[in-house]
Formats: C-alpha cells, structure tokens, sequence
C-alpha cells in the first residue's frame, strides 16, 4: 500500500504500535484462556490491565487524536480515506468516552463476570441483579457519551457493526422472527422430528484424539495454514479465534467424547473466522485495515463455513467416508443421509450456543429485544427474567425453568457494553447472501461434494478476505453481491434446505 | 513488605511497571519458544522490540533514574537498601550504556544468531567470524560505558553476578582445573571406564509420553506448584525456565526415546530453577527483590536438584521402581546400581551441554579463558578454532575434529554480552557448598531414598529462595554456610562420588 499523504503517512507511524501493542494484549489473552496455570489469573489480569492502559493512552496522545480528526479526507486515496473512517470509528470510543468511565466499567465488568459465573451456578439472578443495574447505567452514559439521534442504543451497536440502527436491527429481526417461527412449528409436526440417534445419545465413545486428527485434515483441506496458525484444544470452555500477528492466527475447539459433532463443527466455524485474517492483503497488517470490517462479516465467514459448507449433504458424503475412517467401531455402518440428519437435528433448545440454524436467530431477537430495551430505560433489570421466559415460549414454543438456562446463560453484558448480539444474526444474513452469489461462479455443491474446499477459499479471498477493512460492511455486500443486506436470501435457505430434511409443505 | 520511606515507595511503584512489562516480555517469549507458528516469527520479534524499547524508556525515565541514583541509604531499613541496590546495579547497563549502543547490539545479536545457526550447521567457522568480530568490539565497547578498574571483562561478568571479577575467576578455575582434569585421567583409567550400556545405546525405545508422566510425578515429589506453573514438552529444542509471574513459573522439557535419562535429568533442572522463582516471598513480587539473587545462585538450585539429589545413588534407588512402572518390559530387570552408574557416567566429549559432572567445569574453564582474552583484545577472533582444539586436548584429553563440536556450538556470544558462562561453574560450587550446609542439618541420602524431597524443599525455601534478591551472593553464601564460596567443597564431592563410582586411589 503507498501511501502518500504525509499526515497519513504520520497516522500510520503511530497507529502501528498501538497495533503491535494489541498483539501483544492478544498474546496475553490467547495464553490467559489456554494455557495459564491456576493460581497466575490475578497476575495475568494485571499484565493485561496495565496493556490495555499504555494502550489507551496512545489512542489519547493529543498529537494522534489530532491527526485523526482534523486530517482533510478531500484530495486522499479510497485506502488513505478507509485509514481514516476506521480510525475515526475506533475513536468515538477512545475520544468521546471520559477515562475515569472506561476505568469504572472496566472494574464492573471484571467484578460482575465472576459474580454472573456464580450466580449462573447457583442459579440466582438476585446476586447478579445489583451488576446488571449498574452494567445498564454504565451502558446508558456510555452512549451518551458517544452521541445518537434517537436511539442510545445505536451508539452501542455502531461499536460492533459500524452505521448499525436500531430501527434496521428491527426491521431485519421483525421480518425473521416470524418466518422462523413458523417454519419451526412445522418442523416440530413432521415425523422426522426430534428423532432420537443411538450414534450421539450415550453409549458411543468417539476419542479426543481422533476427532482432533478429523479436525485437523478438514482444516487443511480448507486451505487454512498451519505454519500460520494453530488449532488448540481448550475443552470444555468456549471456542475462540485470535489474530497474534499478521502471520499467527489461532484457533482453538472443545471436543465431545460423546457427540462427534461439536468438534468438527467449532473447527469450520473459528477456521472461518481463521481464515479471514489469514487472507487479508499482507500490506495492511499493522495498519487500520488489518482485520476484517466488522463483527457481522467476521460472523458471516465463520457461520459460512460451518453451516453453508459444513452441514450441507455434500460436504456430509465427503466427510462420511473420513469419519468411518477414524471411528471405524462406531460409524462404518452410518451413511451420509444420516449424518446429514445429524448434523441438522432442529430443536427447540434453551442455550442459545447449542442453538440449531432455524432456531438461532430466535434466540438474538430476544436478546436484541432486551437490550434495546434496557438502553432506553422500557424495561427494569428486575423483571428480565420474567420477560425471558415470557420471549421464549412465544418465539420458541418453550420456557426455561431456571435462570441459569434463561437470562444468566450468556457471558456478554459482564464483558462488555451491549449491541453485540445482532452481529451473530448479521453474519448468518450475510453468509447466505454471499453464498448465493457465490454460486452464480461455483457450483458449490460439487467442491463441497469433492472435498475441494481450497477453491472455494479462493472466491472468499478474492471477494472478501484480501480487502480487510478497506470497505464499510454495506460497501462490501454491495460491491460482492450487487445489492444490499436482504434478510430473504437467509429465510430462503433455511425454507429450502429444511422443507427438504423435514419434508415441510 | 512494609516500605516507610516516602522515594522507595515511589521507586516501587514506577518498578511496578518495569516488572508488568517484563513480564509481558516473558510471555511473549515464551510463547515464542513454546507454540509459534513457524512464519510468525517475523511480528513477533516486531512485538518484543516494541515492548523492549518501552521497557528502556521506562528505566531512561529521568524521574526514576534520578530516584534511583540520589535516593539516600543511611538511615533505610535492609529491604529498602537491597531495592536500591538492586536498582543501581541493573542501571549500570541502562544507564551507562549508550541507548545507540544497546539498539546496535540488539541489532547485531539478532543478524549474529541467524549467521551462527547457518555457519553451525555448515560447520563455517569464517561465515560467523565477521559477526563475532563485531560483537567483541561491541562487548569492549558496553565494557567502557559501564567502568571498571583494571580489566574490561570484569564490567561484563558484573552484569551476570555482581562483583563477579576475572581474578576471583581465575583463582576459581586456576584451582579446579587442574584437579578436574586429575581426576578425569584417573577415570579413564579405570576398568569401570566407558562401559556400553545396551539400555541408552539405540535398541530400546522410552516413549516420551511415559517420560513425561514420570517426570510429572517427581515434579509433584519436589514440591514444584502445578497450579502455578507448567511443564511443556519443547523437543528437541533447548530447555528452559521462564518467570511470567509470581504464581506462573513455567519449565519445559525435551525428551530423548532412546534416552530416558535426559528427560529426568532436565526436568529436576529445570524444576530447581522453577522452584527458587515459586518460593520467593510473595510480598517482593513485581519489586526488585523478585526473582533469585544472581544467575550463580539460581544455577546452583537447578544444579542441586539434578546433580545433588537427581543424581545421588540414594534417590536412584527410590526411583528404578518407578522407573520400572513406567517402562516395564524394558526396565524391570535393572538395578538402582545399573542406573546409578549409567546416570554418572564420564566421558570427555566435544559438547558442554552434554557433559557429565567431572568434566562440565573444564568447559567452561575454556570459555572463561577464552572470553577474558578476547575482551582484552589479547587474541584474536581468527585463532579461536584453533586455540579451542589446543585447550580441549590440554583439558580434556580430546580434539574436537569440527568447528561445530568445537568454537561453533554455544550460542551465547550471539545473544547476549561476554561474561555468562562462569555462572554455570559459580552455579556447581554454590551447590556443594551449600548441600554441605544442609547435610548438618538434614539426612539428604535418606530423604532421597525415601523420595522425600519436600523436606529438602522446605530447607532450600527457609535458606534460600524466600529471600530472593534480598542478600548479594557473597552474602547468602556467607548467611548460609557461615564462610565465603571455597571451590573445595566442590571437589570434596566430585572426588568422594566419583572415586566410588570408579573405584580410584
């Protein structure tokens, strides 16, 4: 990338410690999460917390803000231009938010996650109660802070998916939750429903190791690099992909001794999320376009791969053979139609994380729903967990006994300011349009079938991963598919793909 | 730890931060060592140079500087004087140095390292010799900004053990070396003498998961905290011990299959080192007095576990049953006295980090030599394969036939200043000394047998490890053992076990 401009040329001088220095909090957090023993968690929280203050103090270094917020956009080029809307982006946090309110809900939220763990454990929301109040206030000042038209709630989504709006969340949300609805009643009529499986259901084993080994050869053979990355093993917490460097990108999975599935399809999913930063164009490492636009469009690759490639029934009739394989006891009697009936069971589930596609984007409504809500002061943290048991009998025909399975089961309002969730129904609305485009090229069907996962990676790379965070997310899907986010081409899948294993009217 | 003095306790907190850094360092490095991708090494030394020159601007830092050199000892408690000892001796480097100099040096350690690794596996003595040729001047060069009075390498042994001097050396070795070199011709001599052991010499296979379990259970045996440290498996690099904070000391291990003796050994080496960091008092955690109080005495703890205890026949016969539960069908016929004298086998052989007890100080001895001269400009880089092949025959009765046996195999010269390798020897001297001390009080050959080793533990934690860098070496010598280092006692040890092993006069 030549960048010409001199005060540009000045930013990214700057911006690339501020980036080295964000690798480095990467590398504290990736060894946080798999490999710190016990007793160093109080140590590493200070090492990290230390980072994070050097770092915050380069976004607020008089000479940088300035650079970023009086530099002319007229007369610049589209990169030096996306250098400067990025930066520009990331500062409504750093710039806009006063320190001592980054410190206080830094503090909060490192409290209220260890009082939400136990709470969740103990099943009591009144413990975790008094945190929430405060988490919503803080999120309230928070966006003030940022500034909105109408919506507090749109200062928080903006941080997440940049230009995101409430009033968009509820159209796409008002048109989804129907639609699924309803396809779910019917699946929960027809006679494949909820068929139990003697493969996932108990009595088989299906070791670490080889599943692992599985994991690994799918991996490959999607063109994820190795001697660039990592896959570890962090069974049984929760998945996650980190970018360390330009070239150390790493992924990690948790294995089910009992249900082969987990494994294989966290490894596709956070390989998606992997393989995006591995694809980004090498001279924007270090620079405001490194990693990709937004949360919506990281989700939408990694949801991709797990869902579009991995559960389709030709991917399942490459993968068969693969899997009797390595589990010759358990599955050399298992064909392909099974396993893709597996691998699509749809039932109504509590946690959102077990969630099957039809019913996902059921459980973000409802969050989305509450958020907005609380932001805007509509709804008292006391009764959430009535709402919640109310939300989900109407979405999903099902209420949840106890907290623990309603409103204490997600991490995220301790960790950090809400608007996060819509990403996780954006990336699945943007993985479906950008898979129907990508068939227009490849016949998709035939890779998967063939295992050519390689060329698939191709399109993806020359369509999206390279460009980084060049373009906004609407740019992007426009310039990939021609026309804007259209919530349709997702119900369409799930209407097509459904129909055929439920075999709905 | 409770400071009174109002500079100290300002000192503290800006040391505060030189230590978070560190040990961020630590993990970068670490991890560096233990997990990176193959093509991240490029940004991942980005990251560290990054964090390296925050860390110097740290110490640079006037106000600290000032603090640390004008702050007055009369009237400060002990701790407080040992804080600005500490202090005032690693502000000799950052300080006096140059920081042009210290960025030329780092830059010529980093292109000296690639250089030597190729010039090593080539066996190209010329190929390094342009590089070593700079890294002296260098080494001259950092010798003149830090001061000293009559010989330029005492300012860089200082850097490694305070006070350390080449004539305090070469009384240490000009006392050693010969009698070492006395007895290695003895043994030689002897019947027992290089006797091949079917078990190590390439029939029989030791899988390293096994190893690895048993050197898991002497670690537990030794007291070493796995809740707040690791051990990771890093074959067939080098082994190593890294600090990442007061409850994350982390070891590593490198295992041979053929070989079950070299991960043992390596692991109770290791641990030694780990253990000293885990037994600091906790309340001189991220202050100066963190850590151990010099490489020497750290080396000496490393030492004692392997070569003390690891090595004794005592703990041998504690551990062949062990031995034969874990490699039943190889070792279940062998006895504590087979492997107590395959363990403590002496040979004179080309590669230090190979060499047994008797012969590792005539190693060193060589480099010492070596290292004072070329700091005194006495010979030259050109003729040092040449004088190596003279001393290892003078010394250890052997020529080495390459470069890479001989001047090519260490790569310290290419890291770091001159002065490190009398460390080890110190490391040796300091155990003897002190397992003397220990034997008035404790029963070692019984606590060994009975593999009690978490009472020799407590002895080396209430002596030794919980004052960390409280005392200097000469004064933990003296507090401990009641009299200065006296190379005796090293030889008194070395000339009883080996005489026994080898039936000499």
């Amino acid at each position: 990338m030549k960048v010409k401009n001199r005060k540009v040329k000045n930013l990214l001088e700057k911006y690339r410690q501020i980036s080295l220095l964000g690798k480095t909090e990467a590398v504290l957090g990736w060894d946080l999460r798999v490999n710190l023993p016990k007793k160093g968690v109080e140590g590493r929280a200070a090492q990290i917390a230390h980072l994070t203050k050097i770092i915050t103090e380069k976004w607020l270094d008089p000479e940088f803000k300035k650079l970023v917020e009086d530099t002319k956009l007229s007369g610049l080029k589209p990169e030096e231009k996306a250098i400067l809307r990025n930066l520009r982006h990331a500062g409504k946090f750093y710039f806009k938010v006063p320190k001592e309110i980054i410190v206080e809900f830094s503090e909060t939220t490192t409290r209220a996650t260890v009082v939400w763990d136990e709470a969740r454990k103990k099943d009591k929301f009144s413990e975790f109660l008094p945190h929430l109040k405060k988490l919503i206030k803080l999120n309230q000042i928070i966006a003030g802070h940022i500034g909105y038209r109408d919506n507090p709630y749109d200062a928080l989504l903006d941080l997440y998916e940049p230009d995101l709006t409430a009033i968009e969340c509820k159209k796409i949300f008002g048109k989804l939750q129907p639609e699924l609805t309803k396809i779910l009643k019917k699946i929960m009529k027809s006679k494949n429903y909820s068929e139990k499986s003697y493969l996932v259901e108990g009595e088989l084993d299906y070791p670490k190791d080889a599943q692992e080994q599985l994991c690994f050869f799918v991996l490959r053979r999607m063109g994820y690099d190795l001697e660039a990355g990592r896959m570890d093993d962090i069974s049984p917490s929760h998945p996650f992909t980190s970018e360390l460097g330009r070239f150390d990108v790493r992924i990690t999975n948790r294995y089910n001794v009992k249900d082969f599935r987990e494994g294989l399809m966290v490894a596709m999913h956070e390989a998606g999320h992997g393989l995006y930063e591995q694809g980004v164009k090498e001279e924007y490492s270090a620079t405001p376009l490194e990693g990709g636009v937004s949360l919506g469009i990281h989700e939408s690759q990694s949801r991709f791969w797990e869902n579009q490639v991995g559960r389709s029934f030709e991917f399942m009739k490459f993968i068969t053979p693969i899997f009797q394989a390595f589990f010759p006891g358990q599955l050399s009697e298992v064909g392909a139609e099974t396993l893709f009936s597996l691998f699509n069971q749809v039932r109504p589930s509590f946690i959102r994380t077990e969630a099957d596609e039809v019913t996902y984007n059921l459980h973000i409504a409802l969050r989305f729903e509450l958020e907005e809500k609380m932001v805007n002061g509509k709804i008292k943290a006391t009764d959430l967990p009535e709402i919640w048991r109310v939300k989900m009998k109407r979405y999903l025909g099902v209420t949840p006994k106890t907290d623990r399975e309603g409103v204490l089961q997600d991490v995220h309002w301790s960790t950090a300011p809400m608007g996060y969730f819509p990403t996780y129904t954006l990336g699945n609305l943007y993985a479906a349009q950008f898979t129907r485009e990508m068939q227009k090229e490849l016949n998709l069907e035939d890779l998967a079938e063939r295992g050519e996962l390689g060329t698939i990676l191709s399109w993806l790379r020359a369509n999206i991963h390279q460009h980084g965070g060049l373009y906004r997310s609407d740019e992007l899907i426009k310039k990939v598919t021609g026309k804007p986010l259209n919530p349709q081409h997702f119900l369409d899948y799930i209407n097509k793909k459904y129909s055929k294993i439920y075999n709905l009217k």
